[in-house]
């Protein structure tokens, strides 16, 4: 029976989802979880890789398990195992063909900047802390240049193995909340940083050291260089996976 | 000179705010950083002795100090030196008489009650994950039974060692926002663990353990144990003290 589970994380103690050798990965812990409840080793497809401190308030996953368990009490039997900064909030059946990753048609994350004085001790590990004043007219300039349809290389950080780089980044906006800017940004698939690139530019611009005019040349001219720096993970959260 | 310093906290990592021998406290992290800054030993008088794991979002103490360091710089001296669940947010001068524990006049906290059927892991050191159903209107009928100038002597915990027992609780209310139960109490001064087992008796109301209509004769029998259990210390942040 293929499974799709719906899992919130928060991606502070975790090298990312992605299973491998350099620290513990959400991946790993739900596996092992997974192990001990069907006693079989039960292989997870995870719909993104997100990386490590990033967090998830939807991730989508899939499995097949051989298993009596109703699909929807799955997350109550998981709940039970898994450490509290890992929740199993929704259990379903999938078709046998069902892939998490290939089959995602959109993905929205949002990225958390608090623009204040002083930081937040509550938002340490949820937010980029950036004390200096922010032209917020011109990052929304920015967001309606960066928006669309486009070839993003100049987005994807080195070591990111995308066979194009065209993607439809169908919306980049922001809201802004007292000291807190959110960054909203769906689009049907993501190249590797990209969206933390995407952040790291527009902060770039609403501090003045680039210009949201040149934004559309330097992005034609595909150069990562060019642009801003990679905003810090702990930021960022996956929050909508739409099959 | 004497000052007068706000800080927020996060804390989940503290044995509360007062110094003590078994575990690390805010003030001695506090008082270890001031040391360092001024170079001499620093004793530092909170606004209140928070729990183990309670938070602060607005906390008020007090010092003396022989610096040239003007009032409103201090909060960037210290947060160089502060770990980041502690942020020191302003800092002001004070007469020479301010003692941040007596001279506050009112103080509130909020405390968050997660009323969903799986818990929500960003949520996990900020509010009480209660599952079952909770009647909101039966708990807002207590509140309104509990609210006032009165004997609380039955809302305080084992070894609090307040002179007298009458307390003004001026505010007990609550919002409701999905599945997040935000209770809000502000009252002159608060008995030991008071917020936690009003708390404690508003969900034993709400979920038909406790009638709302004995609570008065409850509260004057002045019996700790025919109240509800203490709710855990991570729902409950100390918000707002004024002088």
């Amino acid at each position: 029976m293929k499974f799709k589970l719906t899992l919130m994380y928060d991606g502070t103690n975790y090298h990312g989802w992605q299973r491998q050798k350099n620290g513990v990965t959400v991946q790993e812990v739900l596996e092992d979880v997974l192990y001990g409840v069907f006693g079989a080793e039960t292989a997870v497809v995870g719909c993104s890789r997100t990386d490590a401190r990033v967090h998830a308030r939807m991730f989508v996953c899939g499995f097949s398990a051989d298993t009596s368990i109703p699909a929807d009490k799955l997350p109550f039997v998981l709940n039970a195992a898994l450490p509290p900064d890992i929740r199993a909030v929704k259990g379903e059946t999938a078709p046998d063909s069902f892939n998490a990753r290939f089959d995602a048609v959109k993905k929205t994350y949002e990225y958390r900047i608090l623009n204040t004085v002083h930081a937040d001790p509550f938002l340490r590990n949820y937010a980029w802390h950036y004390p200096a004043a922010l032209d917020i007219a011109e990052i929304e300039r920015a967001c309606g240049l960066i928006r669309g349809r486009r070839d993003f290389r100049c987005f994807m950080a080195a070591g990111g193995k995308a066979k194009t780089t065209v993607r439809d980044l169908s919306e980049l906006s922001l809201v802004k909340d007292g000291g807190l800017i959110t960054v909203t940004a769906s689009a049907n698939g993501f190249l590797y940083n990209m969206v933390r690139i995407i952040v790291g530019t527009l902060v770039y611009v609403g501090a003045g050291k680039l210009r949201a005019d040149d934004l559309t040349a330097l992005i034609e001219g595909r150069d990562r260089r060019a642009l801003g720096l990679t905003a810090p993970p702990q930021g960022l959260c996956l929050v909508n996976v739409e099959y």
